[in-house]
């Protein structure tokens, strides 16, 4: 929610300020965002509207613009960002990136806060963190959930593993983007809880492709079957996830598994005789492995 | 919505009779359901609240005990069920279930209507529509997209594909159900487009299995990061399916599809290190195949 601060002048306009101009007598942390993508641009503009003193670094200048233009500064150097900062948020490519950005810095660093978003493996944040913790930087590691349209906004969420003091430190700056959620100490937590988070988005789409390209191989319109049946139906079973899948490989009896696995060999086969890839049905083939072996609910 | 009929009586009591009660003097048409597994059953006592008159049946009589118990006559033979209704629901286990009852009856099966709403391949409801229209039987094959417990709710949908004038005279016994959608003449179609829809539920059921596995190899509670993180994720995340896959194997320039492929590629070595089964990871090698052949929209 970006906070409007309105005056009125001496001619009896109205003058209206937003947050970011303000913020220059700000009391938020300062903030800063080290890559410039579509998610760290998100992330920029959220903690600018929330009203932090964000300054934003990238190693090409030219993503910058829009955020200089809302008063950030653009910092010349990565280090010249962290140094400015109380916490500093990188969100770069991948974690080679990562390394390539902050390693030449080594004990420039000491002292500061970083929070690291970067997609990667658990092994890459716990490595970050060791790095980190031996060079006196508070480290935390982060996976946000939320795509870049939907940072700041209901639902948006930021998995967060590292020493809980640092988390509720960093929590406040987290805020501007979503509910912050600390899944562990183990730096390496919040990394697998992303993957897992997203393995479970993979699924939908997964589903989802096979099935439009099973309506395509009938002739079937496939925007209002997206629109009209399939995103209707799999928001009608979502609630019904529970039932079918457990970390126990039980379904409850109701939902019959026996029969289910009949209805997923059919839906194997009639894939198959529709000509599409067998690329296209992996997902089936976990449900059908899920099927076979379900025990009922205890 | 089951309609009450309230009658004082001449000591004052109120005396309630529900609509099935009444149902004998009913000019909704009568139906009968033929298959009373869970789905069956649930079909049945759908009708009956909407006040149809409901005839029974199934191969061995104890299923139908709380249907007998709300005024629904049990019918000695599947041949008897048809003929006492002008709608005969059929919900069998499969198709050579199907066969078994009503090939038996042949000839005696002119003049009669009847839904097929057994989960099959496409093939299976073209050729039973071919051998119905043989011997004089009306016929739409239908794929109920609910489960048990949401017949009759909010959401739930009957596909049905056949001559179209008979979907027509089917579809006020269908209501009782949900909303029928007729997706075609071709009977093949409501399998394809049953099958279609539940390829989409899968999909979410494997990926949710991959994502607790994950969590549980982690020694993370699965049953709060369900309910708390992975359930409202993938509902965040439903409404973003359509920028992600189409029949076009476009993805939306915002969703990055080659920086989608490097997080996939991490998911997959992270599942692995994880110790997991490569059973586990089916709709990430589908969604990876997408992403690297993803093309930008036009």
């Amino acid at each position: 929610m970006k906070s409007v601060l309105v005056l009125v002048d001496a001619i009896g306009n109205r003058r209206r300020m937003s947050a970011e101009l303000t913020s220059l007598e700000s009391d938020q942390p300062r903030v800063a965002v080290l890559g410039l993508g579509a998610m760290g641009q998100a992330l920029a503009g959220a903690l600018l509207s929330a009203g932090h003193p964000t300054t934003v670094w990238n190693r090409s200048a030219d993503k910058a613009t829009m955020l200089t233009a809302r008063g950030a500064p653009l910092a010349e150097t990565a280090s010249a960002a962290i140094a400015d900062s109380d916490v500093a948020i990188v969100c770069l490519l991948d974690d080679a990136a990562v390394r390539a950005v902050l390693e030449p810095l080594g004990s420039e660093l000491r002292g500061t806060t970083i929070v690291n978003v970067t997609n990667g493996l658990p092994a890459h944040a716990r490595a970050q963190e060791g790095w980190m913790r031996a060079r006196g930087v508070d480290y935390v590691h982060g996976g946000i959930m939320a795509v870049p349209p939907t940072i700041g906004q209901l639902g948006a969420f930021i998995l967060c593993s590292g020493a809980t003091d640092v988390f509720r430190r960093v929590e406040p700056a987290l805020a501007a983007f979503g509910r912050s959620i600390h899944v562990g100490e183990d730096a390496g937590l919040a990394s697998l809880y992303d993957m897992a988070l997203l393995g479970g988005m993979y699924g939908m789409f997964a589903g989802a492709q096979q099935a439009i390209a099973m309506v395509a191989s009938g002739d079937g319109e496939i925007d209002p079957f997206m629109s009209d049946l399939l995103l209707p139906w799999m928001e009608q079973m979502l609630p019904f996830v529970p039932m079918n899948v457990n970390a126990r490989g039980e379904v409850a009896p109701e939902f019959n598994p026996q029969m289910q696995a009949v209805a997923l060999e059919n839906m194997i086969e009639a894939t198959r005789a529709q000509g599409l890839s067998d690329g296209l049905i992996g997902h089936l083939h976990v449900c059908l492995d899920l099927m076979r072996n379900a025990a009922p609910v205890a």
